[in-house]
């Protein structure tokens, strides 16, 4: 049972947005058991839309597009569906009521285009939109599933959650199961890490392990398919157990547990709480931090000392070490560091200067990042890094290197 | 003359990253007037690559095939392109050259696999590869050019910038150049903006008028195609007065004048700099604001106040306000953006209080936020929202608002 993800819209071919509907609708239906062979993108175009409809329905056991749903003129993707399909268009009552009702508790007028979004294939499942205003539907035909699904991912990530499954259920009932464990690694490069493993990486079949960068981090992914997910999970077991053999000291976490994750549970662990200052990572730190639910527990607060005013007032760096270090400087995070844990009073304090670029700064080279990190015992430790990359990619790594080496500290003496 | 973007890569049918490439590569091409019909995204699979690679060539003038080009023995797009094409691959002298230095200069080991990156389809012209092992190709076949690319965005990216223009200039010398402009609107709904101008986005042939939803703000691109950038530009002009003269109050920048970016402007076109106090949003506002090179001339600093406590130690939030009103209110927000004013020694404070989710917090519901806008003349104004979403889009949506009633604040009076 395979699908194929076809993209309606043409501000994909111009590149104004990301596909990122099919990223999200290939993780699940990994999940499901569902292989996915081929993404599709197609324009506003019917007659294009159509000769990918032919060649993806010849594939594709399910075809799933996504966008061309909205009221506009160039949406057209249930029209052309329609069309391939040889069925009717006919309104669907719920979903016209809900639109009526929209308009009406606004005040506004409603169009002849916002009917249009009622309008659903004759004989279609309807997959309800809880966040907009046009349905989803899903139709067999000749044997193949049709599914279409709205472009805005804020209405398609819950009508895929919520509705899709039991609709692909329906249609081919689950064999087997594609299950992936992502292996996260920081402090070490895809070649060195490709190298440690590389007889692994060729001699497996099931699971499959494949390197990839992903935002300055390596992750090696495993993918084993299995009648069940404990199957697969257990043909997984040995072959991550042999690789972190190998690369444990850069391991920290799988799947979902990024940096901040596991960041926020070592602290959740030890019942500290984390004060942060930030000088050339902008408030990136906090912000990747409190970005995990629940951070509130471990999180103090932050402190953006961006002019080296704010680091004299708010953090307590002395004035000797602006005048003899400046800010770009071990002394300045070592201070940094200290004087976030006390102001905010905190267990932990973590601190971030240095040079984002575009341009040096104070005699720095661009890169050049220091860390601070200062204990409940009163110890402070300091770090210096260079890094690579535009102004983007230095405050990620910047950033990234100090939740992993928050994390590490986190760990000693466990 | 039109071109298919074809990514090879299971990361990407697996979901486990987005294809950024295609993005990128369309934004590239539609400047240097090449269309792109179709995105296609395949495995690491032969078979299937083949046949996509037949569709392409089909349909396309122009293949451009992303990934595939690494040492691993997953990657096999160029002995996929050599069997389809009839081409043989042959050693690279440089490339060679250049991987062997690397490992070299490391001290490793080089195998068999790191030499067949320096493989090329014989008769290509190289794309130097400048931040990595593999270099990029292309060739002629048939009357249509291939053109394979590495797949991690540090290499493509650069690639394309420096050495893929002229390989596509000889190919076909430019005829029309296509010249987009992005309108920017915030506080309007795309109902509502593209009902007001559902005449405009009929009529328009040249250049088309196109609304798209991105990251909670609402666009409409405008896309002319002209013999020159100047007279697209021309075409452009007139439709995009239209459409300002009746939305230009939600109307605040085009293009990559993001709201960090036009928020900057205005703070250094009045000489102030500005402070935020964040609870809910976390850092993202700093965050956000300290993105734009050149942020460090108006951004003071942030602080982000998580705790209670936090909000009163450095904000000097008051305890009767607390105790009265509780973190999340409008008292809250007001004492907040005059504290961080105060407390960074800065002409603007801009202050979010709110509750982000998952849970309800202090009895009140998710999604409601207050903003604060302490300014120079002392006055302080607040404004209240319920905002829709998860956690993350209700960090990014309270982010912006506050950006954007910020930016408003700061041209009034102009």
């Amino acid at each position: 049972m395979n699908a194929e993800i076809v993209a309606v819209g043409s501000e994909l071919l111009l590149g104004q947005i990301c596909n990122t509907n099919a990223q999200f609708l290939s993780r699940k239906l990994a999940e499901w058991g569902i292989d996915v062979y081929v993404h599709t993108a197609v324009g506003d175009n019917a007659a294009r839309l159509r000769t990918c409809l032919e060649i993806a329905s010849r594939r594709a056991d399910i075809v799933i597009l996504t966008g061309g749903l909205g009221p506009t003129p160039d949406d057209l993707t249930k029209e052309t569906v329609a069309d391939f399909l040889g069925l009717p268009l006919e309104v669907h009552g719920p979903s016209l009521a809900r639109i009526e009702a929209f308009f009406r508790q606004r005040g506004l007028l409603m169009t002849e285009n916002n009917r249009k979004q009622a309008l659903v294939l004759k004989g279609a499942s309807v997959l309800p939109n809880e966040s907009g205003l046009a349905p989803g539907m899903a139709v067999c035909s000749g044997g193949k599933l049709y599914v279409l699904l709205p472009a805005p991912p804020r209405e398609l990530v819950p009508m895929v959650e919520r509705h899709l499954r039991p609709v692909l259920e329906a249609f081919a009932p689950t064999r087997a199961v594609v299950h992936s464990e992502v292996l996260r690694f920081f402090g070490i490069g895809e070649a060195a890490l490709a190298e440690k493993v590389a007889d692994l990486l060729d001699a497996q079949t099931n699971p499959t392990v494949a390197p990839l960068v992903e935002d300055g981090e390596v992750t090696l992914r495993l993918t084993a398919k299995a009648p069940s997910r404990e199957e697969a999970r257990a043909l997984i077991g040995p072959v991550k157990e042999a690789i972190l053999a190998r690369l444990g000291h850069h391991y920290y976490g799988s799947d979902d547990d990024r940096l901040p994750v596991v960041v926020v549970r070592r602290l959740a662990a030890r019942g500290w709480r984390l004060a942060v200052a930030e000088s050339c990572t902008g408030g990136l730190i906090a912000e990747l931090v409190t970005g995990v639910p629940g951070a509130s527990r471990v999180f103090a607060g932050g402190i953006v000392a961006y002019a080296p005013e704010a680091k004299r007032r708010l953090l307590g760096v002395s004035d000797e070490t602006l005048a003899a270090h400046g800010t770009i400087s071990p002394a300045c995070a070592r201070e940094m560091a200290a004087g976030v844990r006390r102001a905010l009073d905190a267990q932990v304090g973590l601190a971030v200067t240095g040079v984002a670029g575009p341009d040096p700064a104070e005699g720095k080279p661009v890169g050049e990042v220091h860390l601070g990190l200062a204990l409940p015992d009163g110890t402070v430790r300091t770090e210096a890094l260079q890094l690579a990359g535009d102004r983007e990619a230095i405050r990620l790594r910047a950033a990234k290197h100090a939740l992993f080496w928050l994390w590490r500290a986190l760990g000693d003496g466990q």
